[in-house]
């Protein structure tokens, strides 16, 4: 396999994509296009706005970028593309019209077989076992949270470290994940942003600026360097 | 109806429902005692730890406590029950409990012919329409997101206003409330920390010491004082 599991698209004050601009021109060598699968929808927006933003960044590396909603055939799109991008929003909505549409093993299938693959936040969430430790609001019922498992566990994106001086008491990441542990026997990366995932064929790797912090059932969650094989 | 909708069971730097126990006493006024359903589990703990927790804040108020998990028939079990305590935790695992053992629609019948209901945190998101606004992690897949909905509206408990100091692209709750008007059109009711929702017969109020934050498809977000008529 050939694919990055990024935490964000965006760093903070940074612009769309720019921190992984080297490692994308890498993952899409030799590619004259890919497809974007818009159907996160963050905040909201058209598929034909988020394929835009898409399209924006990609014309700066001189590859060409087409949404999957523009085919009317999206299965033999996915079988004919030789790369995909799937941007950040909301998981649910994402895999719920995934599901919906017959694509998520389709797109699994292509990938598993080595097609190059580049997910950023919901679009990482679906690269996992299953969307089970998404940040995302419920706002639509998916017909399965099981995801296509480019790697043997899962992800929580944009994992934020518990901040001592908020007065609120609503659940802390951390409080979530080891919630999720109690009934699930899968493991956890929380990818803090400016972090992604690599894998190239077997090898797994952790990249990025940032410790990455992981969590399994009945261990202390622990952290590993960037560069750590998992 | 008589039933209390709060954001949350413990206010920062409190004890475990200090700050409603006036209201707590009126709602059950002249119950010897009721039942706490302990199906949410915070942090994972077991039905009987959650129970005891809620039986040493009633037992303070004179009222005694009984795990819905300790009845053998627990339809019968809440059919027999005068009022009705459900503590926060996961929405998810609570959901999935409730509609597995075919309780949500025996509890909302109850309820809704005027048995006395509190819920806190996740206890209040099964009062409403449905439970696509909860903050919580999709730990478990609940067979449905349909909740009981004793209030026309959904509700975010623990409302948090966005942080203008934090340097992570993670959405603000606004954000995700915005993401679920664009998929639903369902007003929620945002209850920061500190108040609750009272409906007492069909007269439904904003109770507690903030103004409560109102989201409604295709308008601007909006403030209310507590006390006002929802």
């Amino acid at each position: 396999m050939n694919i990055i599991l990024a935490s964000t698209s965006t760093l903070f004050g940074g612009t769309y994509l720019a921190y992984l601009k080297e490692e994308i021109v890498n993952l899409f060598k030799g590619m004259e296009e890919i497809i974007f699968i818009p159907f996160a929808r963050p905040g909201g927006i058209s598929h034909e706005e988020y394929t835009e933003k898409a399209k924006q960044f990609f014309a700066g590396i001189q590859i060409n970028v087409r949404g999957l909603h523009e085919f009317d055939d999206q299965a033999k799109a996915i079988q004919e593309a030789k790369g995909y991008f799937t941007g950040g929003g909301n998981t649910f909505l994402l895999a719920k019209t995934l599901h919906e549409m017959d694509l998520m093993a389709v797109l699994k299938h292509e990938i598993q077989n080595g097609k190059a693959y580049l997910g950023c936040s919901a679009g990482s969430n679906i690269g996992g076992l299953n969307m089970k430790t998404t940040n995302d609001m419920p706002i639509v019922y998916p017909a399965s949270f099981e995801c296509m498992g480019l790697v043997p566990f899962n992800l929580n994106p944009h994992y934020l470290d518990p901040n001592p001086d908020l007065k609120h008491n609503g659940e802390t990441r951390e409080t979530r994940i080891m919630e999720f542990l109690t009934q699930n026997d899968t493991k956890v990366i929380g990818l803090r942003e400016g972090n992604w995932i690599r894998r190239i064929g077997n090898c797994i790797t952790t990249e990025g600026t940032e410790p990455t912090r992981v969590f399994e059932k009945n261990k202390q969650p622990y952290e590993i360097a960037p560069g750590t094989v998992l």
